[in-house]
């Protein structure tokens, strides 16, 4: 079975960087991981992407080396499924409050007697290659995030679920989990804090950590931090912050156009 | 009938910023013509787009004041009428070649006894709304473009064809046509002297004129020369620019962090 | 952030009238809220849509000031997350069956400390504007539909349930529920009724209070008896009807024909 | 292969009646076509459907007895073959202009020695069943609109190419031809006197004739005149006209109400 | 209604034969769905398909006389509503465990009183016809699936679920949950003797019994048993093995013409 | 650039099988190209496909090491163009008469100065890598159909147009263009003679020689003859003549068991 170069990655405690996919489209996806990011992830819950997309976009990131995750809508097991069945190599599951709920999701990840996947890997198998079906278990990874109340409370229990692979943060439902208002990357000193906490809780449990971002600026901060995989960023994002960025400058040259010519 | 914002600026001499569009995907052409770009431009010729995808494109674009131009796949009548029936409010229509083929391009935009547009425009006069059938004619702007080496040869005779509203060109295009190779925004004096001819005609016969081009520099450039309209590069070039931009920094970090932590 | 007009004209005790959305397409959605209708509601639940369509379809009705409203499958938290993410500015959440199922649907239309919605309204941001983020949770509309056994018992408790919007009724289903056949508007005096039971309670509760129909006999009657909005039918029976009517009449004619000319 | 139930009537003389199609869905594809009619007819010209579009409607519509017709984008024989391949039992040509024109429409449709169809009816086997290679010359309908100024002045030497099924006629264009103004259903004399003229040619000649309408009076009216295939209507015209009117009542209701009870 | 045939004939202990559908096309579909098959069952669970397919495949198969039935994704009650609205005449409930799961399947699958399916046929009732109303509960047929260890111990309980039509196995999950390994239609004896006793069970409640094969062997072997229905492979399946074995064979002419003749 | 496997084993003068893809999927587009075809080729003239299908299936056929060769619908340069940019590497151009058309396909294919292909090879570039530009002009195949009439008569012009990669027959529309019936893989003499025919005067010209067939005995047949490029049937070909094969059997074994156990 063709290796998940990212999880083998976070085992032997690396560092990756990876990059969001919010777009319903095949070219923009292919092209994204194409560009040298370790991973991409096809969001399936704040996304406009729903699973006709995600079946055409799987294959065209396997034009490319990058790990194909996907964050699926909810800790919903067939979700789960019926993602890795498409040829994801790793979920990302939105809102894991606690243990149970952790379990929920690893078990949905995994064929018996590991867990209760359904077989059926139709382009799992194809993507993955010979030896899918006994190597799944131990390829496929599973994150859980962390980022509501019950969730920061129950750090330590998520955390140490066996077969958990790694935890993400989304650092805006952390933030109105604690109270705080939602505010770009999340600038605020106790929402530091807390992304620290989680860290040292997966550090001193040898779990991946990782976190979402919309900037460079967070995601240096962030590997500087130790952390396993940071999101720099979706593919809309950096659409719009460059065109955005170089109309207001062209807008500029067009307003002093304007009064030098007398238009 | 709404008006043409862009067409209209241009007749009064105006300059305007545009954005291209190149991703099947109607939430990328919502996001980007609510930036502020005069008009945004669907490319049904190099981009990985068709009339499917437009007809979700248009009524996405509609949600803003960017007025909605369309590049035909080439100067075929019915490819031109189709998408003027879909809400586009102009076509950019490539390689003109001679005045026999510019007049082509304008009667499919013009209802007789000005041209041969068929009458249907079903989600034209949606968007249009009341006057449709009898303001079109002179608010759908007809743009041809000069690219080649005939229509190089030929700019006068296109430029003076009786109802075209603009000439766009095509700078990769226009660079093979002269024996140049390609190469970005195309930097070479007699690529810039033979643009400047081409804006000179036009602007002798009061025809807008507009250019392509894939950066700021080149955009505030062109804008300084006097051009109508320039388009500021594609979503999916801001997309992968800032993204290959922010990706190398972020390697940098990842590098400079991997030395001094010792993985 | 644009103002959900809809939901403040119930809050105002006024009187509104929506389409029902059942096919998935953009120009039917377009033309349909283009017409003067307060409000649309695409069906995802019997409708044939489904989300990916839906992302289609928002844009297309964001083009005029009908108020985007969503019927979702059933009451799942991340089904209404989801659509609520895409643009939706209200979501009518089936079977309601008591308050903690009225309290779940709530929950999910509301970010914390209100709810659980998870942050990312991706496109549901670009077509509210600055502000969505703190108005969010006053601004959209959380409707339940009362039409299960179980529903008409608990109704006070389900109307009751803060941050409740409004009830909808489906009379087909509160007719199975009752113990009636399925027939039309249901035109029997039990149902009317149980639907003045359920509209008094709303009143009494300052909830606004909603029904489907699908003839203007009944929007008509709904609306005398006070119902703060009525669907008018759906696009698709609309269309059905016209043209089952015609062609009938024109078959009439032809017949007609037929014997007077021979044929 | 299965009959073409459409042309074998209008061949005996008799007068059906079809529906159009302009709406990219296979529900209301299949709906409509269940309703009754002879015949319905997709629109690629002016109506918002591409051949990816078609391709799904055509199997929506072999659910029932109606003949399925296309209208191709113009008289272009790629695309006429292409509609064919995919199940369509005729096509309708836009703005056929003479002889030559015509004759290229009918080679189009038929395979070699009559014409020069290339042969791969994939889905139009499927439907058609056992016979098709040998019978697809004469079951499927080639039918040429006459709209244009030139196709008036030749409408003798199109109506007798062989090999030509019928005339179709599009009113609008037909108007605009004549240099009437686009109104409706065309009220005008002269357009009625000029329809007329095409019906006799068509008459003397044996060739079927046909016209579009967006209404029950002219559907009617063109019946009792004697015409083969008469338009009631689209699908969307049916819908906007139905919810038009019925939100129009509706309103009078609210307003009535509204003031008799003070809102 | 519509009578559903595969399962009166499965009522009348008679055996049919499937083929299951996995490639998200509706050419494919309705091709396979002509062949002769009594039965073809969309697979919404580890097929790559989604809603959005479904909703063009239906129709394309409703062409034919085959039976429409769908694999939901899980024992999601409105996944199993959504399907059966869009026409499905029988659903395949994938890993139910015990007989309160398989009554949550039932009760998705009938109207009140017999159980909570929400009424909104819509293209359910085109398909189905007049009574489809009346008639549904008794002609949509309800199948769980027993392939987990729970499920394999509550066999009984399982089978006798009021309402319920059938037990479908599904071979490699039974492995699974039997400790065996994966392996192509599962040769091993104990899941032999495993397939017989679920088999018995069922026919001793007169359940219909049917099991999933990836090959005509297996086909033939529990048609010998007394299976009601078979699933001859899929059409993916059917596709790679011809293509496969074809391609091999000719690579050895390819190889031995490359020898004779010196390439 | 990445190089062009198949066009390069063509100018060694090497045999390649290819296979036909005919449906609109990715699914199957990717599983076939995994098979071990040297190429696969996306059939836009008589498959069920089209350009928004082919944009899809192209990045997933890109997973494989299989070359992307496209049948265009017609001899159109801008449908040439388009695939092209997709990343097609050759084209297949239907019904090819003479000299003229073929300079024409020959043209769509080649930038300036060679042909007048416009420059934009947006997805191309993405697969082909650095130096597309430079050399997508020697490594774009361009394939010629002889498969009429004029065809056959000028095949030695048709075959000497420089720049032109290859050859395609197309054995229907050849059997049709000789005046014989169409008949599976034209099994008659003088079909074969012509085949023999225009091989021979490729193999004189140095030009690569490629046929269609539907069956492993003709692809055999084919290779031992010398063609360089044999269409080992297509993948719905492939399904439906495993699926009819096998269910006969099946049905068989059904029939037997009916009769011993009296059914």
């Amino acid at each position: 079975m063709r290796e998940n170069k990212s999880l083998n990655a976070w085992r032997r405690g690396e560092q990756t960087i990876g990059c969001w996919l919010s777009l319903a489209n095949t070219y923009s996806a292919e092209a994204i991981s194409k560009l040298g990011f370790d991973w991409v992830c096809i969001d399936l819950q704040h996304g406009m992407i729903d699973y006709t997309d995600l079946a055409q976009m799987l294959p065209a990131i396997s034009t490319s080396d990058a790990t194909p995750l996907v964050r699926v809508p909810w800790n919903e097991p067939y979700e789960i499924m019926k993602v890795l069945d498409a040829g994801a190599y790793g979920v990302i599951v939105p809102m894991v409050n606690n243990r149970a709920e952790a379990e929920l999701a690893v078990s949905a990840c995994r064929y018996p007697p590991q867990g209760n996947r359904s077989f059926g890997p139709i382009r799992g198998a194809l993507y993955g290659g010979r030896g899918y079906a006994q190597e799944a278990n131990t390829q496929l990874a599973c994150i859980a995030m962390i980022e509501t109340k019950e969730g920061i409370d129950k750090v330590e229990e998520i955390v140490q679920t066996p077969g958990l692979d790694g935890i993400y943060i989304g650092p805006a439902d952390l933030a109105l989990a604690m109270g705080l208002p939602v505010s770009g990357d999340q600038p605020q000193e106790e929402h530091l804090a807390m992304v620290k906490h989680i860290l040292s809780v997966c550090q001193a449990n040898k779990v991946a950590i990782g976190i979402h971002t919309s900037s460079l600026e967070y995601t240096q901060k962030y590997l500087e931090l130790g952390f396993n995989f940071v999101t720099l960023g979706s593919e809309s994002g950096h659409m719009m912050k460059n065109a955005a960025k170089e109309l207001a400058a062209a807008r500029g040259t067009q307003e002093q156009q304007r009064e030098s010519t007398g238009y």
